[in-house]
């Protein structure tokens, strides 16, 4: 908890494949910065909470429901509970300073 | 909810005395882009849920608990709940965007 320096220099760590990230676990939030490389696709999934968060640098076509969007540095998402939402990534890198309820917050489940 | 254009462009809305700020409201999180005024101070206060953020243009002096700190641009905050913090501005106005878990997601209380 406390500070992060840069999020544009963070050291990060292999997440998945094509994504890098490190996180700050609470009780109620995750926060994560990561990093996803160029040509990536996840084609829509949907969660039970709900997620937000800001393009740091680069650039990732979004769609949140039936909204659709190329979205640019500096520019931010939110992503309600139980919503199909995807992404994918241009010709470069994109990184995200990403945000999300913990996983049963809505329900009350842990 | 959806997407913002760059939060260094938004327009904000008077919020409190030296506080403007727009907010994406959910279920579970409060996302806000605010911006506050050069020369302002809070020294101090705590709630019962989780806030964490980035500074999107400026700076500001924050404290978390004992941690201490002068945030820049693209630098993060996470404050647990229940953890006094606090901050003060410098002599440019600092534009922050700000998450929160919603008051009560921790306890079950509304």
């Amino acid at each position: 908890m406390g500070f992060w320096n840069s999020v544009s220099l963070l050291n990060l760590q292999d997440f998945r494949p094509g994504i890098r990230s490190v996180a700050e676990c609470g009780d109620n939030l995750v926060m994560a910065c990561m990093e996803i490389v160029q040509g990536r696709e996840d084609t829509g999934h949907q969660h039970p909470f709900e997620q937000c968060g800001i393009v740091v640098t680069g650039k990732i076509e979004m769609f949140i429901g039936d909204e659709h969007r190329v979205l640019e540095e500096m520019e931010t998402y939110f992503i309600p509970a139980g919503t199909v939402h995807g992404w994918k990534t241009s010709d470069m890198p994109v990184r995200l300073l990403d945000v999300s309820a913990k996983v049963g917050i809505q329900t009350g489940q842990s």
